[in-house]
C-alpha cells in the first residue's frame, strides 16, 4: 500500500445537480475534480433534482449530509440565474461539513442546519478554471473549488467573506391547538408526497390526542390514517406516515401517492382529529 | 488506520436499487458506506430496477455478479416489505461474494448460483445506524452491514444464523421433445424481451432440429428466425437471440420489442421448428 | 505533484454509453474494471446518450475530455453495429488521452482533436474476457482493454496496428459573408438544441457586424437575439448563446427549446445581420 491510500486524508465530494442523466454535464464536474484532487473520493448524491428547483435541492441535501462523513464537501448545482450577478459561494460549517454551490438558498437548509461557521465568495481566479464560460459555473467555477477544498486549500483563501448568505424561503405550517395545517413541498420519485409538516409536529399532535384518532387528508380529499410505516397500511390504500425526510408524507403503498390523490407540489394537507 | 484498509483489503460494494435516480436515497447509501468504510470503492449497479420488482433486481443480479471482483458485497435493496417482518439478511457464498438485502427473494437467484455458505439476520444492533426508521432500512441497516463487511467484519457478528433464507419462484419454461414453452420474465431498458428460455435449452433444441428450421413466436404473433446476433438480422423487423442474460430474448433490432410486439412481462413465448 | 498521485499511477476510466439507468448493463462494465484493475478510478461520464446516437457520443465526448486527467482512458461503447464486422479499437493521442470503443466514429470527434498518435484493433485475446459473447462487446472487449490499459499494458499489446479508423461525418454549416447556415446536431437533457455553429463562427460574425444587430433564426421561426448567457435573456423567450458545447445553443430560459419551438435534430439555424 502507497503513502497515498495511507493519507488518503482528502474528504470526499457529494454531488447534486439537476443535470439528468443524458449529458456529460453531471460526469465533467467529476472530471474536473480529478485533474485537482485525483485522490478525492467522489459520491453522486443525486443528479435528478427536478431542474432548477432550488427548494427540491435544498431539501434533499438537508436530508442528506447527516449520513456523509463528517468533512465531506458537497458541490450542489442548481443554478437558474447562472451567468447573472447571484454570487457563487462556499460555507463551512460547525458540523464540519462544507457546502460549495450558488448563493440562492439551495445550500441553506442544510448549512443552517450544520452550523455556519464562515461564508466566502469564490472570486479567487487561482482556484478556478483558467476560462469561466458564461454558462457552466458547475464546471468552472463550483466543481475547481470543492476540489481545492478536498486538497486542503483553506476556505478563506477563495475569497472575500460573505456575511450573510440569502436564506431559503420555505412555506410555515400553521400549528393550532387543534390542527396543523401545511402543504406539500416536495414529490419524490416514488410519487410519495412530502410536506413541510415536521415529524416534531406529528408527534406533539399525537401527545395531544389519542393516535388513532388523527387523520390526514389533502386538499378536499378522504381522511387518511397515520400509519407507523408504509408496510402498516393495506396495498393501494392511501396514508400518511413520518418519511425519511423525517416529514409528515402521503403516500401509496406500491403505488404513486402523486398520481393516485392528483396532487402535487402546493396542496394543501391538515392533521387533526377526526370528526 | 486499521490493517483493513492499510492492505486495501477492502472489497468493493456494488449497490443495485430501484430507487430511481431522482433523489437522495441511492446516493445516502454511498454516504453511508463512506462513514463506516472510507476505503471501500462503491460501484453503482443500477438504480433502475422498476419499482418493487423483486424478480427483475434478483435477475440483473444474477447475471451481474459473476463480472465483479471475487469478493464483491452486492448491497440490492428491492424491497417492498420495509417496516414489516421480513428479516434483513446477509449470505455469503463459496465463490466469494457476499450479499445484503431484505429476505424476500431478491439475492437468491444470485447467491444460490454462488453457492450459499451461510446467511445470517441483520440482527446486532451495533452494525446498524444508532435510530432504525420504519421506511429506509436501505440507509439504516443494509448499507451499514455491507461496510462493515468491507471493513473485515465477520458476518456471523452481523447476526444469528438463517438456516434457509426465502427462494424465488420464478415461472419454469415447460420443455418438450418438439418446443420449449416459456414466457418473458423481464423487459430491459432497451424495449428487449427477456425470457426464462435459458441458452442452454435453446443449444438442446439447436441439436436435435436444423438451426435454421428452428423459430420463434411470441403471443399469436408470427414466426420470428433464431439469429446469432442482433446485427445478423435486418433492421427493424423482430428476431429472437441468446442475449448477454443467457436466456432466449426477443428484440427489434434498432428498436424497441416492446413498443413494437406491444407484449411485456407473462407474454407466452415458443421456440420450436416451423411449420 | 504529491507521492499519493506519483504513486496511483492508475490512469482514471471514464465510462459513456448508451446503455441508459435501468439494467445491470453500465455497472457491469464497471465490475469488469474492477476485476482486472482494483486501483483504477472510475468516472461515469454519462449512460444517457440516446440509443445508438454515434453523434450524441462523439459530441459528449469530444467536449468533455479536456476537462478530465491528462492520461484519461476514455471508454466509449454506443455500438448499433455490435455482433458485426465493425472493428473494436483503442487510440492513443498525443494530448495524453486514450479512447476505448468501437471503430464507427463515436471516438473520432475527440480522438482528432487530442491528435491521433496511434490505433490499434482490439484482437488479443489475451486482454479480452474468456468468453466473448456475440452482444455485449462492451463488457467482453472494450472494459477489459481500458482496464488492461489502466493497469499499464502498452496500447501495441492489444492488437495491431489499425492505419485510419473511420472518421464521424457530421454536416458542415455553409459560411458566407452575409450569413452562416448550419443545423441542429444534438439536443441536451435540457432540450437546449445545439448547432453545427461553432464559437469561433459566430465571433468572426460579431467581428464583421455590430453584435446587436445580429439574429438566429431556426426553420422559419422569429428572429431571436444572440446573448452572452441564458440569464441575460428574459424569462420563458427564445434566444441564442455560445453554449458549453462552444457551439451556438438555441435555448429558452428555464424552459425546453425543444417542447417550445417544436424543434429537433436537423432543423436548419440561420445566423444573420437583422433586416
Amino acid at each position: 500500500m502507497t503513502t497515498a491510500s495511507r493519507n488518503h486524508a482528502s474528504a470526499p465530494i457529494a454531488i447534486l445537480t439537476d443535470f439528468g442523466y443524458r449529458d456529460h454535464y453531471a460526469g465533467v464536474l467529476s472530471g474536473v475534480v480529478a485533474r485537482i484532487a485525483p485522490n478525492a473520493r467522489v459520491i453522486d448524491l443525486s443528479h435528478g433534482i427536478p431542474p432548477q428547483s432550488i427548494t427540491a435541492g435544498a431539501l434533499v441535501l438537508a436530508h442528506s449530509w447527516r449520513f456523509f462523513p463528517d468533512r465531506t464537501i458537497f458541490l450542489a448545482v442548481v443554478d437558474p440565474g447562472v451567468g447573472t450577478e447571484r454570487l457563487p459561494i462556499a460555507i463551512a460549517s460547525r458540523a464540519g461539513a462544507r457546502f460549495v454551490g450558488p448563493d440562492n438558498g439551495v445550500l441553506m437548509l442544510a448549512a443552517q442546519a450544520a452550523g455556519i461557521q464562515r461564508a466566502v465568495v469564490l472570486e479567487s481566479a487561482r482556484y478556478r478554471l483558467p476560462a469561466t464560460s458564461a454558462t457552466f459555473h458547475g464546471r468552472d467555477i463550483f466543481a475547481p473549488a470543492a476540489a481545492w477544498l478536498a486538497r486542503g486549500v483553506a476556505i478563506t483563501s477563495l475569497g472575500r467573506a460573505l456575511p450573510k448568505p440569502q436564506p431559503l424561503k420555505l412555506p410555515e405550517p400553521e400549528e393550532s391547538a387543534r390542527q396543523v395545517q401545511g402543504e406539500v413541498i416536495y414529490v419524490d420519485g416514488f410519487g410519495n408526497l412530502v410536506t413541510n409538516i415536521s415529524g416534531a409536529s406529528v408527534v406533539r399532535m399525537k401527545a395531544r390526542f389519542r393516535e388513532k384518532s388523527l387523520s390526514v387528508r389533502i386538499e378536499k380529499g378522504a381522511a387518511m390514517n397515520l400509519y407507523r410505516s408504509y408496510a402498516d397500511a393495506p396495498v393501494n390504500s392511501p396514508l400518511a406516515t413520518i418519511g425519511s425526510f423525517d416529514f409528515l408524507e402521503i403516500a401509496v403503498r406500491d403505488s404513486s401517492a402523486e398520481r393516485r390523490l392528483g396532487c402535487g407540489v402546493g396542496a394543501r394537507v391538515t392533521l387533526s382529529p377526526r370528526g
